[in-house]
């Protein structure tokens, strides 16, 4: 029988790639040459012309996504390079469209200079309704999505960022209604201060969590700490760990009531799980292999477990999200997605596992879950009305119902 | 009844722009994703990683061309912008497809300076096995694509140069064929000095034209001229006119064997065909309203007459050439488009029209003739192997049949 890796390599090839770019409109012969291309072409570029706005009515642009890469974060493997990039881009790409009807189109940049990235993507706005970036090494995609949030009037969205914050932050919101603990009162510890790490830092304070610190492989992040420190830890100092705990994660975890890694295999002990509070949430991300794995941390007396894998139950996967959230930014039109609309496909996503199905191995609903992106979506546009940052309002229930439509997901899959 | 221009905007309005990106591989369920996103993908990009030229067989990237503006020059409507060049761009992208199963994307840029636009599409070599510059003034045209060919290591071709004077160049060639005269022998005026009338003038030089007078509006360009000269009319001076003659078209016509027009409507009076040779081959391609009416030329004299309209025989055409062309030069992996592969190119679209049926109102193929992209095809993808810039080895003949096989031009179009 054929390993995952030949059958991978072999779909790869005879493919040549994953996606294809379709005509969706037929050009048989001359008539139909003259609707499309010239003479009747002039038509819709003198009406973009006349009235900038209509590029969303009469072009691609309303529906496509950059998927932006510089490959020097990918999957696990890392610096790769923007050719061996290609592959994820392109699977993005389709799940873009397989999940929510969006489509993308991968960009994989030969450079990793910020300037020339930023540059680059701003330069194409006039082909693009928004951008999701992907796979580029931090601390350089902070200042990245940061400048093209500034700069462009079209959704830009570093989805290792806050594809991850949201889903993890979803599964904790379930994860607490099973503890009976309400997010003002827990205090976490996240291992993992980069991209990932980070996002889910600002989220969860953006849900109303007060006590958080981060670790690093020094251990917690403080302020005033004098070694291993950057611009970007510093801010972090400033904002967590306001008692300024000193000391590496097996220290600092003590007595707190949730962990989330994003860090590397085995970076969490039975012992550290023993030393949290009663019944401690566990979300260990780390790829492949999690910081601990979930049988040895129920043993150790965690309550509810999370991981990146679809092989445990309640999977980190962030398809439930980037798929409903650029459908929902896209369809009003969004100029952003602004942190009401993370928080709102957050509780969307939480809201779709029903109180009564609610187990500690239930509390993110499965990846091909086909609630999930029309409810997002849903959601996330709703919110952007309600927030001022849709240049066009639709009936959000309509938003869900499009969404349902263009699923390409099994119905039992 | 609809006019076109309702009907245009209806089509484009309705569909929302004109193509799509569309997974070729399915995720319907876990076991779709496991192949072609995490973990399955993994696998070649980790192959991509350690032979970078696998990126041809495992993604997009060897099949699909990036459609280029800054929308500074679009069809007949001026430098609109690139938001309103997008409904161009995306018609271009269906025509690669729907002639020569090419795939291609619109990238509209929004910046008119030389340096951004190169060092944009020079980053995103990336993602893309070929360049197709559109739209682009003349003389920022000339400058970009030259950088590109140099810099970049993947074929970049300008149509409105190019595209336009391959298609000339083959009509003219059998034009010739029914005067009787030679390429050798024969003094062409070319009016209109911009993109297509250089790239006329470059390639009826590699077909062994020996006296061609290009005109601008100021009249013959000629070595000394001190009047509304530049950098670019100083290089045309010193490759053409060799006799230096100085004057209007009306005056440096006379006595010539072939008027090609690529200006404005009405620069040629039937006096000014009555001033030539016997039996006077003109094409006037001024759009929408040629140079001089076909009928009115054929009652001055003129033997052959081409237009771009596609209402008058001998329609100038584009799409004779461009489909074809990046068909040979992916399918053998070449790394640039070089001249012989335009001359290939020209002969093997003029060699469609069979001797038996060559007359006066059939010099070029038409359009939906479903011969020319798979004859260009292998014309193009042979001479790569031959002239030493295919990274591939293929049979020639099996390109064509591949083209017949993608094509989705109706039989009897």
């Amino acid at each position: 029988m054929a390993t995952l890796r030949e059958e991978a390599l072999h779909m790869h090839r005879v493919k040549k790639g994953k996606i294809e770019t379709k005509p969706k409109v037929p050009v048989r012969n001359a008539d139909d040459l003259s609707l499309a291309y010239s003479p009747g072409v002039a038509e819709p570029c003198k009406a973009i012309f006349e009235d900038p706005q209509t590029v969303y009515d009469y072009t691609v642009k309303g529906n496509m996504v950059a998927v932006v890469s510089d490959g020097t974060a990918v999957l696990g493997l890392g610096n790769i390079g923007p050719e061996a990039a290609m592959p994820v881009m392109e699977g993005k790409a389709v799940l873009f469209k397989s999940f929510a009807g969006v489509d993308a189109f991968p960009i994989c940049l030969n450079t990793t200079d910020v300037d020339e990235i930023v540059n680059t993507v701003k330069l194409m706005e006039p082909t693009f309704g928004g951008v999701n970036l992907e796979d580029i090494a931090a601390p350089r995609c902070f200042e990245i999505e940061e400048r093209l949030k500034r700069e462009m009037n079209i959704p830009v969205f570093h989805d290792d960022q806050h594809g991850t914050a949201i889903v993890t932050a979803a599964g904790l919101v379930n994860a607490l209604k099973l503890s009976g603990k309400q997010m003002k009162d827990i205090s976490v510890v996240i291992n993992g201060a980069g991209a990932a790490g980070i996002a889910i830092m600002k989220l969860l304070k953006s849900l109303g969590c007060k006590s958080i610190i981060l670790c690093d492989s020094k251990g917690a992040i403080f302020e005033g700490r004098t070694y291993g420190m950057n611009n970007l830890k510093h801010e972090i100092a400033q904002v967590t760990n306001s008692e300024k705990l000193e000391g590496k994660l097996s220290e600092v975890i003590q007595d707190s009531d949730v962990f989330i890694g994003v860090s590397v295999e085995g970076a969490l002990t039975p012992e550290m799980v023993e030393s949290m509070n009663e019944a401690p949430i566990i979300f260990a991300m780390a790829n492949p292999v999690p910081e601990i794995m979930p049988d040895i941390a129920k043993k150790a007396g965690a309550s509810v477990i999370g991981t990146g894998r679809s092989d445990f139950p309640n999977q980190v996967n962030n398809v439930l999200a980037f798929p409903g959230i650029f459908r929902g930014a896209l369809d009003v039109n969004a100029t952003h997605i602004n942190e009401e609309m993370k928080v709102a496909a957050v509780e969307a996503i939480a809201d779709l596992v029903a109180e009564k199905d609610l187990t500690a191995d239930y509390v993110i609903p499965a990846p091909f879950d086909k609630r999930v992106a029309p409810a997002v979506a849903k959601a996330v546009a709703k919110t952007a009305m309600e927030t001022g940052v849709a240049r066009r309002k639709v009936d959000a229930e309509e938003v869900a119902e499009k969404t349902r439509q263009l699923t390409m997901i099994e119905d039992d899959a």
